[in-house]
């Protein structure tokens, strides 16, 4: 499976870079039956897209999602989905000075190294942008999520020196907040935040929260294809990531077992757990409880600040980066780890499905005939 | 690719349960010419295996691996590599206790979930003896790496309280600690805390740091194979592992993006950066630096005190376990983390092979041949 | 890996339907570094594409194929390469008939029980349509295997009841030929025998055989991913095609080992083959030799004549088929088998570069290097 | 995926050399809840095995299959079932001849041009010796697919200059024929044959034609996944095989469309085709009637007659191979078409599992209960 694919049944391939025509995404997998419509997935693009708040880049992209493929008549077909979502502000102008000189922290001078060759305008393929196409295939998975009652919800849990505390959630508030924070008081502050990273030319990093609701139990393969392994995978393949924890997650390492375990309870004949540390995952595979993570987000590496770098050719010099960038990408991973969690979990659900003799035997005895 | 597989060109299939007659691996992918034989694999298997220490389980396990395929006079052939450990210490009888209820903390609920069947002896496939065939295939990948001359260490950062502050590392004192920490004092201390746990019937968690030396810039895949996201996948998929973060990792969400940065500067021709707050990686990409990474492990699960559970038919029971397990598992997951570490490098070595032209060409040129 | 997705290192993932808007490929894997444009693409495209001679059917689509992402200044940057080609001669109307009966021969009963849903214009995803992108995807492999000196000739050895003899071939002559048949005499006879079954409201079958010349020895992988294996899956993968043999295929099926098996001799330092009966394939790797064989082609299912059949719902009624098909599919399908050819030796040529240490070591010590 | 692992979710990984301590495969996706036991698997290897007659190698293999993991109280658990195969009857020594020269017509040359390394002990991992492990995994699969009803026949159809008439198969006698040639006089003739071949020193080969009885419609993925096509992947990874058709195959390469077209017909509320030149397959599909395929098997290259050859070294030699070799291998192969061919279906039936939603949803609804 080469770079730019991910999943194995619920399969999806992106492409594009940030100045170039379009980017995009080809969906192979989707169950057939689905209804989808480009404006079932519009919504999950408005919410990535920069240029909506003073919390993003002035970038303005309309991100509208076409879809060129594998649907027919309102219903998936089973066949492959290509999605395309044109750019339509790209300045590629305005990167001529990166042309020549690697950006810190950035992935110009790695891909230099890898290739040989690198699309300087904007990161190229190493841009943001390219989470566009992530969350278009992304609201696809969320769609076929829905229908088996499980949906995502992640949201930034704390965003610079901004931390919002466990149990203050407010998540009705969070389709109002531009910095997708859940809470009114610590939204308004951190957009401030931004407005001030912005004045003094920097930029400042955060941590996104996920929680996943009505996840059934028995998702994740064991060994390797345990689900937070597929899905440390998923989100730390998002550019800025550095870090993620499940449940308790590093606060975990100074526990005795004996304060970490979570017991279990029979009520009325169900089984639950008197509490959740593990985050919703035993021996790598979904407990049916609430699934929880965090990912720590770098601060955006684009500052109009002066930096210390060296050009292609091997110079010392001096970079400020007058592009348009994010005082803070955080508000908007937030709609990226949701859709690599869709991703991870609508392809975890597609696999589950094989996993016992007993439910194929359903599946075939039900629902397929054959006919000769 | 199935659950027990991992990698794309260095690929391995473990297999095995803790109470079964063996545990072992098939290595599809080596490249032929490596030396190989049982003796070089030993070593990385006896760092592994409990039994060595007051700080392990009492099991007593030889790990002695056998190479069943894929060697000839001393040399890797190209063809799968079988490795072989058998089990020669099991005692499932001591498992009777776990067969009709749910140990906390462990993989039996999430199991019988999802395939309505466990082997509930030790938790057949989700033991931690599983790591012994990760350890074997590593030690493989460790030394086609050694061909390159990249070196892996991982060792234990923090065990529950105890914290090896940065800078104090003492790795010459590294092989003779028995729990895996470089430092001497804190060596001590850590032995005498498991052993208290034992006592108490309890266990504790910790961190496991990784460093990896005489890496090459290039390694990682964009957009989806990052060499973080492969990793995080890797790491994640060691069972009792609840967090990993690379560089300064969750720190960073709270630094500004001019204190973060990894500025670069040249030098007598060479370029080099003023710090490695990124761990060596550049949007998903290797960048020729000191890869770092850490990895919070949970308290072992099995603890002898009393627990809260259900029995498989839904009835309130209390549990006390009383097998042979290991006060923390952390001296013991330092070895699977280098060997999962291990891996992943060796098969984005091999990806990285097939990247660009120029690479491609020398090879044809210089080293096969046609003949008609 | 899904159903549209082919290929390990040089992967594909195709989408698109007969009727649908576009038809494209992304093609994930190519190295950096490959010269390419729209217009290097093009040629085999326009050898495909219908509507070029009284061979073909009638719909006019002028393929023209377009470059959305993956190339840079001329060159491939080793990310995501997106083509395109519009539908510019779509006539969903004409298939209206099709909507509630199944078409003898067609995908339409199979994908309905398959997926209790279909894209009935004119197949969907089953249509021929869908080899425009795979022709698009080997045009970019073809021209990466020139660079290592391979070259892809497929032609048509039979047509109907028109057998070109082996050794009467003129390949100076196959460009010019309308039915890719290498022969003039034959190629006019088959023309005839062409414009005949579309009078008739009938088709032929025939078959198509191919070419390789300069591949090096090495290339294949034992036990599964055998040269001729993946060969036969990437061929029968075409839409038509209903069966392949090497060398000599069947017929060796009737001769001795003593007749069978090629010899090997020296001559002046070099090893040679007094024979190729195995098409230049010894145990499922490439040989140096040239690479031969032939796959068998189904007529067309389309015909004007009427043809018993069953309703959606389970009616029998009579079908006669007026949309604009093929008389044969067999010249089109030549461009299609060379596609097919040219990506799976990419995909092996690329795999075959990680298989041996020093070959290994001889790119990273040449072209690679590590900065710190 | 690498070279010896076949399969998506009904995946194997199979290891093993002629000459080494064992064979063995690793089967990862079998789901649990199937009956299974070292007996049931045994009676699949008896049949392919060397040594019960006339008409094979003198070699004499008890091939007693051991299964090490994934099976619990006589049921697959869902974790990857171990199986190995001790070699019993190694005799390297023979093979001394063959370390310095090419045999014509194996794998010799082409091993050590790909990998400048080869274990030259009858053939190393080229060896036919393989497909035990290939036999045992395909055993598993066919009892898999027993529970869906779906059986598996392979036989001879043509040894040789013997061919058995379409019409004329007594499959009653088929258990009994020593060449798996289902009718009793062509079997002695054909037993002649192969005595005969022996005393000539030289060798046959012939045709194995597949009936697969039962299959569902709806096995095979569009575009690259078709049935068609991973069988043919499946049975052209077999050493020795040459060529495959399905149906009619390459015959229908002559016929008109209105000659080979099988028309559908309803038939009390079923739909039934009025033939099957198909083989069961639609747009790659399988469309529920019979499946059937024919595949061509080269006569077994190693021969007592006296072949030109070349040392290792570059030098003309003459080469008598005295080993223990079949006459014929087409006998053995039955069992080898059967087992890839099972591998194959029950892999598609894994896939298939996931296609629809209304089938997905009827899974997570009946057998997988959440439970918080």
């Amino acid at each position: 499976m080469s770079g730019s694919t991910y999943g194995q049944l619920f399969q999806i391939s992106t492409w594009g870079e940030s100045h170039g025509e379009a980017t995009g995404v080809v969906i192979d997998g989707c169950p057939a039956g689905l209804p989808l419509s480009a404006r079932d997935i519009q919504p999950f693009l408005d919410r990535r897209r920069p240029g909506v708040s003073p919390a993003v880049s002035s970038r303005q992209e309309a991100d509208q999602v076409q879809i060129l493929s594998g649907v027919f008549n309102g219903y998936t077909t089973g066949t492959p989905i290509s999605l395309l979502i044109p750019n339509t502000d790209t300045r590629p102008e305005e990167y001529e000075q990166m042309k020549h000189c690697f950006r810190p922290g950035h992935a110009d001078f790695s891909f230099q190294q890898k290739y040989g060759i690198r699309d300087h305008r904007g990161g190229g393929r190493s841009s943001g942008r390219e989470t566009a196409a992530r969350v278009a295939a992304g609201a696809v998975a969320s769609l076929l999520l829905k229908e088996f009652g499980i949906s995502i919800t992640a949201f930034t849990r704390a965003l610079g020196p901004i931390h919002l505390p466990e149990g203050e959630e407010d998540f009705a508030f969070l389709p109002r907040s531009p910095v997708s924070l859940p809470h009114e008081g610590l939204s308004s502050k951190a957009l401030l935040l931004l407005q001030e990273n912005r004045k003094k030319k920097d930029s400042c990093g955060g941590v996104v929260e996920c929680h996943v609701r009505g996840l059934m139990a028995g998702l994740g393969q064991p060994v390797f294809q345990k689900l937070d392994a597929l899905l440390s995978h998923a989100i730390l393949s998002i550019g800025g990531i550095k870090g993620i924890e499940f449940g308790l997650g590093f606060a975990a390492s100074s526990l005795l077992g004996s304060q970490y375990n979570d017991c279990f309870f029979a009520d009325n004949g169900r089984i639950h757990k008197s509490s959740n540390h593990g985050g919703g995952i035993l021996g790598g595979i979904s407990d049916g409880d609430l699934l929880l993570f965090r990912a720590a987000v770098k601060p955006t590496p684009s500052i109009g600040l002066p930096q210390d770098t060296v050009t292609q050719t091997g110079e010392n010099t001096v970079l400020s980066i007058s592009g348009r960038h994010d005082p803070s990408i955080v508000p908007r991973v937030v709609s990226v780890v949701e859709a690599m969690t869709a991703l991870t979990l609508a392809d975890l659900l597609l696999l589950h499905a094989s996993s016992r003799l007993d439910a194929l035997k359903k599946i075939y005895n039900a629902s397929f005939q054959d006919s000769f």
